[in-house]
Parts: C-alpha cells; structure tokens; sequence
C-alpha cells in the first residue's frame, strides 16, 4: 500500500457496501463458525479424512464444462491482468464447489495413494441470485473416499455424517438414502429412460410439492396417467424389476453403518430422493432434521464417473458435504447455540497513571495463564470503564488502585453476579482460570 | 451439478494445472498449516483480539485508490455476469489485504465498540509474478487495535507479535522497531520533505545492499554528498530535530511492551526501518529472525489516517501481521516443523470376509475413544493391507483374524517398532488413545 499521508484531507467515501451476497462475520458470530468448523473437523478426523485444501483461484478451463448450463452461469470469472483485461477476456475462476478441485488433485498428484480419503473445508462462490439463507460466497464442509466402490466406504459416508450430526449436538435426524440405480430403473421400467432427469427433477420435490404436485409436473413433461399410476404404486411398495441389486447394496450399506455406530432407527430409504440432477450413479443420502423440521442440512452419495474426468481413467467414489451456513441458520432459529457475547474472559482497568504499571502487570499474569484478556487501553473514569467491560459482555474486571497496589492485592469483579473480592493477583488468576468466578 | 453419467466415455482431458502461483495442500502440509494457525489464533485471543472474517469478494470500488498505481495493477477483478461479461465489465474483486476490509467494517457496522480489537487469519490474493515463496493467493494473520491513540495498544502489538512467534517455537528473533515521524523529521532535516518517499524506500534496503548501495540509489535520485552525510551521522547517533516526542513515544512503548513480557533484549531501534512506502504514522515494527538468519517474518505498525477512510473521521489505529507462507517456509527450513507422515492414527485391517464384522467393530471402538482411524476398505491379502497403512505413514495396525474372534482378541501391531501384541480389543484402544505404544 502506497503512501497514504494525506488521507486525513480525503472527504468520507459515500455508500459503503458490502458485495451482494456476502457477510462479514463479527466476533460473536465468529465463535460459533469457528467451533463448529472445528467440531466437524474432528470428526473427519476420527474417521480417517485427513484435511485437503485447494486453491480459490481455478483455471477456467478447470471449471468450464463441468457444471452444465444452469451452474455455468453462476461460476465468477476473473479478468485476465495487463492487455487481455482490456478486451475483457477472463482466464481464472473461483472454486463452485469441492469435488471438481478433488477431480483435478487427484490426477494432479500421482504420489497420492489411493483410496484417498480426504476432508475440505473451504468457501466457494456462486454467482445466484442471493435470498434468505443463500449467499454467494458459503462454506461447504466435505468428506470423500476416492478409488473404491467399497460398501464400507458408503457406510462409512453415512457414520461421518451422523457422527458430524450428534457433534454439533443434533439428535433427532434421519439420514434418507436411496439408489439412483432404483430411479434408473423406474424410467426404463416406464419406458422412459431417455426423461429419467425430468423425472427424478419432480420426484425430488415430493416432499414440498406433494403428489398432486409432483403428478402436475409430470403430466406437463408428458407422462401419461399410466405412467403416473405406476410411480405412484412405486413409491409406497418399489418392486422395479433389474434393482434387486441396487436394493441388496442398500441394505448392506445400511448394515455396515450401523456396525459403524450409526442408530438404525435413524437410517430410511427415500424413494423419491435423487439429490437432483446430479453427478450421482449409486446410493444417494441427505440428512434430515426431523425435529424441529427444518429439511435437509447435508447429504451425498457415491459418484463413480466424474473422479476420472481429468485422469482419463474411472475412478470410483463417494462422499458427504456439510453446508456450514444451512447448519449454523439451523442451530441458530433452534436454539443451539449457546449465547456468547465475548470470547474475552478478563477486563483490567487502568485505575490512574500510578497504577497503570500494576494494571498492565495484572493483565500480562492472566495472559500467561491462557485466560483472554483485554486491557482499558484508554483509561479514564473507572465507572466508564467497568461500563465498557459490560457493554462488551465480557464477565470478569480487574481493578488495581493506590490501596490495591500497596497491600499487593487486585479485585477481581465479575460483571455479570455484581460480585468483587480482594485477592491476591495469583488467587484471581486461578478463580477466573478455573473458572470459580461466572 | 448436472448430469454426468456418460463422463466415463469421455477421452482424458489433457493440461490439468493449477492456477499460476497457486498450491495445493494436501493433507501432510495441511497439518502443519492447521497447527501454526491454531497457535497464532489461540496467542490472539488471549491477548484480546477476537477473529473476525470478511468476505473474499469486495466490490470493486472498496479496493480501487487503496494501494498505490503499482497495487492497482495486482488486484483480482471479477467479470460482471450477463450483459456486462460481454463487455468485459468488472464489478468485483478479490480481497487484497485484510486491512481495507477492516477499514470497510468499522465504517459499515457503527454497532462496533471503539476500541475495537480484532484478529483476521485469511487468504489475500495478488496478481504478483509468483517467484520463490512468493505466492498469488497466501495468508495473512492480522491483529489490530482500531479506534485509541494509547501507546499500550502500540506495545500490546510488539507483546502479540513477541507471543506469537515463541508459540510457533521461535527463540532468538528482533522486534526491530522505528517512528515513521523520525524518518519524516530526517528527509525535512534535509530540505527533502517532498522525496520522503524516495528516502524512505532506499533507507529500507540498507540490509540488503549496505551503505555503499543505498548511497548509489540516493545519489541517483538527487541527493547531494553532504545529504548522504548527514544521513550517515544520523544512522549512527540520531540527533534530529523536532523528533525528540516520536524518540520518547519508542521508548515509553517499549517499556510498557517489556512489562507485558517481552524480553527486552529482543526489542531494539532499527533506524532505517520503514515498512515500505506504506500507509504507517507512527511506530513501526518488523520481526526478524537472527538464528538461523533467514529475515523479517512480520510485522507492523501505527497508521493514524487509512482507517478513517471510509468512515469520514480521523481513527487511529496499531497492528501487526505475520505472514503464513513465510512463516512456515521458514519453519520448515530451520527443521522446526516435526515430521508429521500421518493424522491417522489406526489402520484397521480386514482379514476376510467372515472377521469384517469384528474389524468394523474394532474401527468404531477406536474412533469413539477419539482416536483417528482408517478402515482398509478394500480388503485383500494381509501383507499387502500392512504395507499400505505404511506406505500412508500410519503408525498402528489392528489385526483380527478368525483365531482373535475366537478369543475375543485383536493384535496390535506398531508398525514403526515392528512389535505386536495380542490384546482386548478395549486394552488396545486404551494403549493407543494413551500413547503407549508408537
């Protein structure tokens, strides 16, 4: 940054703005991001899914053709630097997701043994129309298993994103699975593989739609009430012929996770899931808060060709993804958060200039003691002080007069009981440390 | 994502890269990158600079007229979607430090409590030419105190900076330190007020190219021997006019950084120092590391006039920056990073099909004790699951064949040390959570 001396001369700026879609996140929201992203990291953790970052920045070519029509539309573009900016020619685009990026590690990387299985906790952009709960920059937490069509691997899909779930405190879920081998099956039974996108594109909204909504969808795409009799006796018995292997592997997959942990009551085959017209070939899940019914805050599923895009050869592979902000705006509306309003545990007050000495002292003891502590910086009345310690909701003051300094002594004063006692500055470090005091 | 399904036909696509000047982090540096930021996060809290988080996307006139004709050129523009794409029209562009953004925060969000502490720990992205560690998306860890003119927010920057690098396991370092007005007092001393600039930048290379060097550079852009001169006697007695309030403000910020617990043989006066042609008032730090002598690895300093710059008022404000590559490039360098193969750390073996069962078991009951763990997914001959679990840098495997499930056993077997012991299965969960064997 260049020499910036005169800006004290400059008139304010008009119209400062966020970009559309994005937030700041302050302190106290700050908190509550950072322990869940830690949370869900552990738990990718323990089940063997060691952390993976990719860069934002992406060749385009990386991205292009890689999210069909709709999504291609969304992707941010970079302007080329220098002579091609001019001529508005862009050469870099922002990471859209995280499972592209795993596509290009994998073939870019040839000492990566595989099955790799890999977390990614990261950011990605979407150019969308920003609505309530949907930005346009927002973090995806992921766990995949590259390079087996394992079962176990499916299975073990189901226990991360189960035990992600009941780490974040979550208990009444379901996790609804289904094969995209049985919805295959359903078109062709119907005569309509080549509709199978249409199809499972309103099969997906049943839930919002209901039936007659859905039969309204359909009979628009061109499905015959025939058609519409035989998916609907689908959905309540299934019985699609040549998906009996599809139903097996379900089924197995659903055993081993429970031997993984997973409650069986909370695994249940969906029907009409499809995790929309995706990138998915074989069991498909989507985890569904049942109380209180918020719908679904994360899901995925095995996708056995697209790894293979950039090595040119099929490399099987399944995963999870957690969307951070569908979960936080969940916890959030249901209560789970626990109110924090500081991360900062210890005010200290400059009680006069004499004193300041002892004061900074004071702060430098809890500091050493791990306990988060702020100093008055700027001094002034010790009421206005002690006010700003509260407004900041922060729970404990120290106070060192001329008395204090003399008998070798601090108070400590905890905001929120109204409380203070005279100790000496040892004993206040480890009241406010073990936490004695709050 | 759309559908894919006929991907597995699609030939190789050749030319995967990366973007220029960007990496991927795969899970044997992630872990190192996750430590260091834990750390510096963990020393910016205790001092009381909780995080915040701005968003990668900026409009573009947020960053425009910050950083110089020579910064300008290195911003990221974004394309605009639809009709303005066409015309090569930006409206966005990515974050290029954290502290415009900062600047943008405190103006847009007046429910911010001045003093108003803040860390930031987020990647920044320049248009840089990438050359040896020097990168076009890197991370910055920021800690700055908005809103106070006191010099305890000076010297809390030199005790965080001091803190943050003994956490990282740094002992013998500078906090080399300097008043930007003592530089302003010397080009004035001159009659060279208006090159202060032209002073200041070839001062800042005294380091790097000596006495001779810089003496060269100042005589090619016009200054006379007697100048040179006096810049000499200056470097080694000081003695400027009208600086005496900026030499007593350095030593008053450094007392008090010494009662916060910096060792004061660390702190020390850096005449020449600088930080660039850059947006800094007042006191100004770099963090230099002497043994081994590898150079500044942060650093930072007051600037009274940039944060108002959005606000329309004067608002002072201190802080300090380390960066992660450099950071870690020098870590690594030094030997400081241990050699870390592997997070996981289990390996669970499937001797057959019939003991899977009893290995799935084995898996669930060392991940429940919090212990990561890899299930060998795709099973196989025993000697070829165990030379994968080394070849991944796991440091223990569980063995349970048909004999173990007879005795309700498992073998755990360290694979660094080569020994093996046959165990309950809670036995060698509780050997390996306790750190008893590898």
């Amino acid at each position: 940054m260049n020499d910036t001396r005169g800006l004290d001369k400059l008139p304010a700026m008009g119209g400062v703005h966020l970009a559309k879609g994005t937030r700041d996140f302050l302190p106290g929201t700050m908190i509550h991001r950072l322990r869940l992203v830690e949370s869900v990291r552990s738990v990718f953790a323990r089940f063997g899914f060691p952390p993976l970052e990719t860069p934002a920045l992406e060749r385009i070519e990386t991205l292009t053709g890689k999210y069909g029509q709709e999504g291609e539309r969304l992707i941010f573009k970079i302007l080329k630097r220098g002579a091609g900016a001019a001529r508005g020619q862009a050469d870099l685009a922002l990471r859209y997701d995280l499972t592209v990026p795993l596509a290009r590690v994998v073939a870019l990387h040839p000492e990566i043994l595989l099955p790799f299985k890999r977390s990614q906790i990261q950011p990605v952009w979407r150019a969308d129309r920003p609505q309530k709960g949907r930005f346009r920059e927002f973090w995806q937490c992921d766990a995949d298993t590259v390079g087996t069509a394992s079962r176990l691997a499916d299975a073990e899909c189901l226990a991360v994103l189960n035990a992600c779930l009941e780490a974040l405190g979550f208990r009444e879920f379901t996790l609804r699975i289904n094969h995209r081998q049985i919805l295959s099956g359903l078109a062709a039974a119907l005569g309509q593989a080549a509709r199978e996108g249409e199809l499972l594109t309103a099969l997906d909204k049943l839930d919002r739609l209901g039936k007659d909504g859905v039969g309204r969808l359909l009979r628009e795409k061109g499905f015959t009430p025939a058609h519409l009799a035989r998916v609907w006796e689908w959905l309540e018995r299934g019985g699609i012929p040549g998906t009996d292997g599809a139903e097996e592997e379900l089924g197995s997959i659903t055993r081993w996770a429970v031997e993984m942990g997973v409650p069986s009551r909370r695994i249940r085959l969906h029907r009409p899931l499809a995790r929309g017209l995706d990138y998915y070939t074989g069991f498909v899940v989507e985890a569904e808060v049942d109380k209180p019914a918020v719908g679904a805050i994360g899901g995925g599923g095995r996708y056995d060709n697209l790894l293979g895009l950039f090595a040119g050869r099929r490399i099987p592979a399944v995963g999870v993804s957690l969307g951070l902000e569908r979960v936080l705006a969940v916890m959030q509306e249901t209560g789970m958060l626990e109110e924090v309003s500081s991360s900062t545990q210890v005010w200290v007050t400059i009680f006069s200039d004499e004193t300041r000495e002892a004061s900074v002292r004071a702060a430098r003891s809890f500091r050493d003691a791990g306990v988060a502590t702020d100093l008055s910086l700027d001094g002034g009345k010790l009421a206005q002080q002690l006010k700003k310690a509260d407004r900041r909701g922060i729970p404990h003051a120290i106070v060192v007069g001329p008395d204090e300094v003399a008998a070798g002594t601090v108070i400590l004063r905890s905001l929120r009981q109204g409380e203070q006692w005279e100790l000496s500055l040892d004993e206040a470090v480890k009241r406010v440390a073990g936490g004695q005091t709050a």
